[in-house]
């Protein structure tokens, strides 16, 4: 029996995982609620097993790690999960640890937007680079930072959050603190803001203004080309900063990249000179929702291949 | 005799040369004019010869290579200098393999500001952590990325050009294209053009607008403090994306700190979070004009324990 990792995309709505080989073939996959509400305890018993089931259905000797992707931040050290809005009942404690007694297995704990760049580089749009951003635009914009194969963590594990730059500096106030933030002007949550402020309707979707977009709604269009020069802003940022050959896009607008992605392109060209000079490619990522399982299943992989 | 390599801080007006030593004890050093309009191969030669001429006073023997920091991109495969206004005669000159050709000695050429961040990391105001980013505010905003100890060069050494980073979205143009760039707001050059645009005289130096600010001049105080708040907007996206423990500022403009800092620690207090939450520090360099030599001298150490 050949070895295997399992990863985890750990959701505030649904728990899904993989087995996954070296190369990446998923070899089985499970999916299961994550029912919150009962306490800490339960949930990482919840968890545990589910991912054990998993490994029952295989062999649980060929089992060399588990990742989980999270959505918050971790402390790497301690293997904390704080800030996690989705996971209330996790916040601050020590998920890596307990789901390793559980298990008896080896736990890497991960952000979600990490794991996904990570997806992404190992087998995805990034396969060919080994360093790269990836922005999600989704409720709010997460960010992972690949550089040279390893998602780049900074001091506590909090690197990466590029949907808190500045893209209008008396912008939209943001929960962070800060004003004008990315994530302020161009994720789902922003387009759905921009389409009530505009008047198409209350309870609009990113997706409904998508539809609007595409019909020829002039509106539509509009808010789309505002999210694209803030994309482009904060893209010039980081091509300046980092210089690396790729940037990738996905999330739950990334349907919408005909409507934006030509501002946002026309703003980099403008504003980054090293996008000029270089040959610097911002594209769509290609694995949607399972970048962040095959990125989570890399982590074991990755840390094998280095001890 | 033990061994040494030799920093060299190659500049428009000046090369100055130091041979240091594994620990950063400088054996010697030296200096002379850079002698342009006689094309680049007897500047080529004259650099060398600087070169020559010192280790010839210490034991050629014990040489073990030679870093050199220069202002502009270096291509760091191909060992170009591009884009150095300063140096137009070695603009596309194949600098480093033509220097070791005459020295007979390996050579690693580095931006000027990534070898200052490498300095300050080795020895100086950074030697406690293994990441950092320098700003160096001079003429421009030189920027410098140390990730694990090592400079972060991007796909074709063009990383950390930070002082393009925008700040004030329809801010004042610059010649990278961009509006509103971090360096036409915090650098010598933007505190000599606000301080004309205020009446404070013509021909005025940052100095000269640092000495007003110090005798109670408002106007020149409002100056530095406008550069504290673009500082602060930079940091604050610098700070969220990276996570690093420490931030340097360094450069001509540095002793207006009591004048800028305040509204720039208030900006990054305010925007980011990270900074909020984490022990992220903001400080002035210490290693003033020897950190590139330093850092130029570190680069033959740091791939001589690389290998």
């Amino acid at each position: 029996m050949p070895e295997y990792s399992i990863g985890v995309d750990l959701g505030g709505t649904n728990l899904r995982a993989a087995a996954v080989s070296s190369t990446g073939e998923i070899i089985d996959k499970t999916s299961a609620q994550t029912n919150l509400g009962q306490g800490a305890g339960p949930l990482l018993d919840d968890i545990a097993g589910n991912i054990r089931s998993l490994a029952g259905r295989i062999d649980r000797d060929g089992l060399i790690g588990v990742g989980i992707g999270v959505p918050g931040f971790i402390q790497m050290e301690e293997g904390l999960i704080v800030g996690a809005n989705n996971l209330p009942e996790l916040e601050g404690v020590p998920v890596r640890d307990e789901i390793e007694k559980r298990l008896g297995a080896r736990v890497i704990l991960e952000n979600d937007a990490n794991a996904a760049a990570l997806g992404e580089t190992w087998i995805g749009a990034g396969k060919d680079v080994d360093s790269l951003v990836l922005l999600t635009l989704g409720t709010g914009v997460g960010g992972g930072i690949i550089h040279q194969g390893r998602i780049m963590h900074g001091a506590v594990g909090m690197a990466g959050e590029i949907g808190h730059t500045m893209v209008v500096p008396n912008g939209n106030p943001c929960g962070c603190g800060n004003h004008g933030c990315l994530e302020k002007h161009a994720s789902a949550t922003a387009v759905e803001g921009m389409a009530y402020m505009m008047g198409l309707g209350e309870n609009v979707t990113s997706r409904d203004v998508y539809e609007m977009a595409e019909a020829g709604n002039e509106q539509a269009r509009h808010i789309f080309l505002r999210m694209g020069v803030s994309l482009g802003i904060a893209l010039s940022a980081l091509i300046n900063i980092f210089n690396f050959p790729l940037y990738l896009l996905s999330g739950g607008v990334l349907p919408a990249w005909s409507h934006f992605a030509p501002a946002m392109l026309e703003e980099i060209e403008r504003r980054s000179f090293t996008y000029r000079n270089t040959k610097t490619r911002v594209e769509r990522a290609v694995l949607g929702n399972e970048a962040g399982l095959y990125g989570a299943a890399h982590l074991p992989w990755q840390e094998k291949s280095n001890s």
